[in-house]
């Protein structure tokens, strides 16, 4: 999978990936009131918002992009019915050959671990039958509990050819807290890349690894830090745009191959209308609003490769 | 919830809690039969089987203890159908009154975090409505992204007087890469166990902080130390049993008042008609043998603490 992530990468020369992360409050009203309509303000109609609101918006952008990376807590929050939206936007991404980041960020101890690698990437066994139960192509993981956490996700990668990005260094502001803590002379952050590397051996692609790690747009220096330390993992970058990050900060996550990092953005793509410069759509027009967002994010992106 | 918790643990005098994390492979032929017979050998009809068997489980050991932890992952790998397993049996388990502990291990940044504690804690606006979406007493949550991370489920605590756990010192055998990481003289557990004192002191109850700890029994000297630097937080402690912990382990766990502590016991219980010291109840009598290996946890870790 990450062989398809990189082809498509080039393909739509567009390392972004589109956070699906829909907040009711993001939803344009005649969206919510159909939905409402139907199922009531339920939490049925909450889901049936989230997903009529993704279905759009995936219509709108999906030639342009690469990847989606549905964030669960979003549709977590709405329960069962939430995570029927979850799944039900996972499959019609894949529909449209999207490749999917599950951003679930779990990790538990071996066995329960092993639980949530089969759920996010593998195939469950039923008696005689084995089933998919979410399908999508990555996820990302939590690191603290460390290998036997992240094993058996990379086990379940290797027997689907599938992929996973570890938290290494976040976008919020407290994420130095623990992450940035000296041992010794070096911060934690970058013990965890260099596992995410030792990691990443066990499960190459063809020029990438199938383990990745997530490095926040809001810390390029430490990006450089972290492109030397991993050099074969690709870098699933949040915190662009509605965070503070900056096409310029960004180029230090690539390789000098072009490659090796996607830069993340959420609330800056499928909220866009709401924004003064694409406010001309209306909310009426909002998934025409994202994909002239997806296209200024890409030049913004592609302009600061060029003068790296 | 915690003054609940400190109550339900006296007056059953059992610091248990019994997670329900069932595997497939636990669960009895009848009633995995029963269910596919049903449904099919469908995620339903796992689905079904798992719910089957937590009731039973749960009809059997609730006069006995004061709360059960159901492992989200055990329910997750089995997609949507076992997300709805998850939450029959959080609702059927406060049916019995019993504190349920939710064991996500979730944590994001803010934003996402808030939503991960809305839909676990707390309720969900729709419309001008109002739903909760799991419901669950307490959650586990994972700190590796620092306080804007924990900060929103401290603030859904308060407001709806729940709890959380927070992960400080697994009970895996690789939980020392990062965690035991020194930062100067100390691990970083330590660092992170000041941190939940910290956030504890923000929603207190009677007598403990509505912000506990997990610390694992499999390492009982570290259970010394966090006991000393957060008095007031309660620790979950996982790995007695199956995992290698035992009841003399735990006493360190504990504060002079006998409370502080509550340990969890999975699969020794769930699954204690596949032990020998259990098998004369056989697999049709299988939520009797849980009641069996309640008791006699109980009455191992009460001699632990008389000896202290």
């Amino acid at each position: 999978m990450i062989n398809k992530l990189v082809e498509k990468i080039q393909r739509t020369e567009a390392p972004i990936v589109v956070g699906l992360d829909p907040m009711l409050t993001y939803i344009p009203e005649h969206i919510r009131e159909k939905a409402f309509a139907e199922y009531g303000e339920t939490l049925e109609g909450a889901a049936e918002a989230v997903w009529q609101f993704n279905k759009q918006i995936v219509d709108y952008v999906y030639d342009l992009i690469p990847a989606v990376k549905p964030q669960i807590a979003m549709y977590e929050q709405f329960g069962v019915p939430g995570i029927a939206a979850f799944k039900k936007t996972v499959d019609y991404c894949k529909s449209k050959d999207l490749v999917v980041i599950g951003d679930v960020k779990r990790g538990d101890i071996g066995s329960t671990s092993a639980a949530y690698a089969i759920g996010h990437l593998g195939k469950v066994q039923v008696g005689s039958r084995e089933h998919v139960p979410f399908d999508e192509d990555f996820v990302t993981v939590n690191p603290y509990l460390g290998s036997d956490g992240v094993n058996p996700f990379v086990k379940v990668c290797q027997e689907e050819k599938k992929g996973i990005f570890v938290l290494v260094k976040t976008s919020n502001p407290s994420s130095g807290e623990f992450q940035d803590r000296l041992l010794g002379e070096r911060p934690l952050y970058e013990y965890v890349g260099e596992k995410v590397a030792e990691w990443g051996r066990q499960c190459m692609g063809e020029d990438y690894s199938y383990v990745g790690a997530v490095v926040g747009a809001t810390y390029p220096e430490v990006g450089k830090i972290m492109r030397r330390i991993m050099p074969k993992a690709y870098i699933l970058v949040p915190g662009y745009g509605a965070q503070g990050g900056q096409g310029s900060d960004l180029v230090h996550f690539f390789n000098e191959d072009g490659l090796g990092a996607i830069v993340n953005s959420s609330r800056g793509i499928i909220a866009a209308y709401k924004q003064s410069a694409y406010a001309r759509f209306g909310a009426e027009h909002f998934a025409e609003a994202s994909r002239a967002a997806v296209e200024a994010m890409r030049e913004d992106i592609k302009s600061a490769l060029r003068q790296k």
